[in-house]
């Protein structure tokens, strides 16, 4: 006779389309976010061993709150309103002991006519999508910021060489390569930076600069190296992060061989390529903080 | 007993990624295609009925080809790099009568740092993709330009009622709502005009400039209605086009009704649906010049 | 001044997700359809020209009524619900001239329990999306039949060479290689066909099966050749259609040269390709029939 | 002044799409993967700190091991294959303590000729994506089978009712209603089963077909019910099994209002909805097993 049990769940409504436009005066402003919603907690064992669901808050509902919170709370920042969020749910229902609220943020710019940014038209900005998280578990609340899809290249000041040869060592070592990835990154922001209060903002707006300046200033001698110097930048930078977690394809550009043809090829021609790809991972740690395992495990990063 | 023949027909090779570094100084500069090359002609009938390949320029052969033109020619534009690379294979192999190049082309930005652009370090841009596409058919060459991807939206400014109700109809007139599209968008340029040549890189930033300042300042009562005005837009700015197409999705956002949880939602709160989504298709062609239905009919747009 | 006009242009409901579910005895069945409806006349050019709605029916009419229609009508193939649902708009208004009526079709095949089909619990297929289109332009009627998806390989049986070698030409001749494509294939039915009626589902299940048959048992000396004998197998088999197209890309598999590190590869260790691949589009016509531009001028196929 | 750390972190190579062909009959078979190597170990510290590669084992080796061993050792099931490529990254090199090392595997069915199966022509089935991954950490081996994009629906036998009612609930109660996912889900083998050697391919094959059979019979109240009996089926079936993993959109298929135009509607006509869905995430453990984080901190599935 086989005996089971239930181990880690959580359930919720996912990618909640969620556009907020400000219109206190004729200068709208635009949030746009992709928000999910999950909750967890013991007592809510018997929906799954006997599809009771006197306790599960339906995920319907949790759609409906997170519509109604990007108006009853506003949206100053994606990390204050999922703050706001899941605040609600533990609060209003006490056997909701945790969850996780995700956000995805859209950047928009106003469309310029005339050479003037006109006040309720707006073009996608499509570079970089923001990303935030909420998660409560076992009594703590933490909060990421990041950012993915933010596409970069250095056409030069990367080598690759010095690694180990073995019998599938094929590599040619590089002095001169192009260097490309797509970052993600997220950051944890630590609990008493938190508690006192963040310009989220202002500060997404800093860690995206200072991580692309690193990425552009960097020499470097291998896509780890980059990475690390990107995450101390934005540690350095801020003093509200605790840890930076980077997720890293290496997106090969092979120089393409024209000597068949006659034709030389220094460092011009380049075959982008799809799959496959370096992947690197990594995290930059400031010295001395808690680590904080429960905030990355349920987190749909690389770790 | 069954006879058939071949009808429209061509082959070639398709999304090949080349990226173009331009680093004579440096200050470098990068182009980043994905390139389409397909052939046709009569003589290759053979290839289809009997699999002999006598006349069949291999795809492979394509593709070197238009790797090596990204150096040998250049890229000075999209539309002049596809212009050299279609007339070299048809005046390279005299049994090749036509065919169609395309491509798109990813925009990248300058990474700043310190407030400077920076010498070798780009961000991809993401906003909107550029399109290019030359077809030589009938021993005609058509030349179009266009965007793809340009996510617009606005918050105010667009009605949509007065239209007609029949045992189907259930939708409710409304004389303000959010309207969004993402623009895809072709210009045909003049023959006259490509022979005369054309700035193409400035040409395709004004009509971006000028599609967008149409979409913002159209007071809208339909998307047809703002289609149209954007083509004209495009029209007047530049004597060199011919016709503009267009297809736009009707990207609904949906006022979400939070009067159930006793909040008012005075065109605030949004959600953005994804299917079904309306789809406007629309050609405004300048009056007086000759059509060219070879120029579309291979080329993957709405016509 | 400049003057333009309105050319080619259609607008409607795209991507309706319409699942239908037959529910007459215990043992349910289900027709999964995404379906695109669009319309068009020459009396709608006011709704482009200043926003003039009164001829316009609604995108969202549109919408409606293809739901309606799938319980209405029902759905005994895609081919009939489009041909009816086109129907309903042209005879419905008498401004409405044509339009595109489009749809995909995902198949289920039933649970097996205990090794007997499910009267209700179904698993999708995933193997190739059935597609149909009804067009009216001009006064005619054209539909068609089609498929997308279909991934085909065979691991021997293929050859290429023979082919012209120039100055871009590094491609080595082979007289085994794998051979690989995703078909998407539309075939268009003889109008007098259409008129008599047709057996549409076990068409599509003869077609689907006589193409398959073709590429497995023709030794290919080109994918052109393979493209040719699949379409011309699938007008032998039936009387009903006029034509075939198929755009069919020659997704690459290289041989991995696994001699560096001492390991024959006789043809067994492959890297399938992403980007850049071939790309072989031909047409297959029965001799005699009247050909029909305006059955593909608007299908979202590569013609 | 700043000081920072390096944490979790690993880096390799992903998604290489290998595609193996066993040929020694006429009768060929065919194994296609989609597989990613990943290493780790304290020793790597220098790359990411200063860019010293000198203990890095290239992406690009680890790229060529994975192909050559699809010949070298042959791919008997992906999880086999798994284990001997991790094990012999982690022998090769002494300062490689772990990694890991995961598998996509496309199924291919043969194509029937006049009702008798091909010896060498495939195609693709794609239902579900068969799932591979073998971690090595802190000295374990951790190994899991899986699948994913497994879609099934059940058109009645599905209730959601009972559930509390807050502000925020408008959802109305259902006795009857479409059921819909698309399964991901990942199982644990227990060590002394992998030590003891397992039949991978008998146990995807049976674990796939109990799953099904239990979305198909049991009588959902909520879909955390059927999550639970499948992954309750699938431990009984199979003793090598420690625990299940499954991620579960509710893909929500909406009733379509027909009533406005005097249309019934017995659950006949739906909208099949993308998003916002829901989500349902949990892990059925076998009673009396260790739990091993380690064999999930790195995999992606929701946990």
């Amino acid at each position: 006779m086989v005996s089971v049990s239930l181990g880690d769940n959580k359930y919720g409504k996912a990618e909640n389309r969620i556009v907020r436009i400000v219109r206190d005066t004729p200068r709208h402003e635009i949030i746009d976010l992709n928000v999910t919603s999950q909750l967890r907690g013991a007592k809510l064992l018997d929906s799954y061993l006997t599809g009771d669901n006197a306790l599960v808050v339906a995920t319907d509902t949790q759609k409906n709150t997170a519509f109604s919170f990007a108006k009853e709370f506003g949206v100053p920042s994606p990390e204050e309103y999922l703050l706001a969020l899941g605040e609600h749910f533990v609060s209003s229902f006490d056997w909701i002991e945790g969850g996780l609220w995700q956000a995805e943020q859209y950047e928009w710019e106003r469309i310029l006519v005339g050479g003037q940014p006109h006040d309720h038209s707006f073009v996608r900005k499509g570079q970089g999508t923001r990303l935030a998280t909420v998660a409560k578990e076992d009594g703590q609340t933490y909060v990421t910021g990041g950012v993915k899809d933010l596409v970069v290249l250095k056409s030069t000041g990367s080598e690759f060489a010095g690694f180990p040869r073995d019998k599938y060592t094929t590599l040619v070592e590089t002095n001169d390569r192009i260097m490309a990835t797509s970052v993600t990154g997220r950051w944890r922001f630590l609990p008493d930076a938190v508690e006192a209060g963040i310009d989220y903002n202002g500060l997404y707006a800093e860690v995206t600069e200072v991580i692309l300046a690193a990425f552009a200033t960097v020499h470097s001698l291998a896509l780890q190296q980059t990475l690390w110097e990107m995450g101390k930048a934005a540690i350095e930078a801020r003093p509200e992060i605790a840890e930076v977690r980077f997720q890293m394809p290496n997106k090969h550009h092979f120089l393409y061989d024209l000597s068949p043809f006659g034709v030389d090829n220094p460092g011009e021609v380049f075959y982008a390529a799809d799959r496959p790809y370096g992947l690197i991972e990594g995290t930059i740690i400031r010295d001395g903080v808690v680590e904080a395992p429960g905030a990355w495990k349920d987190v749909p990063s690389f770790i």
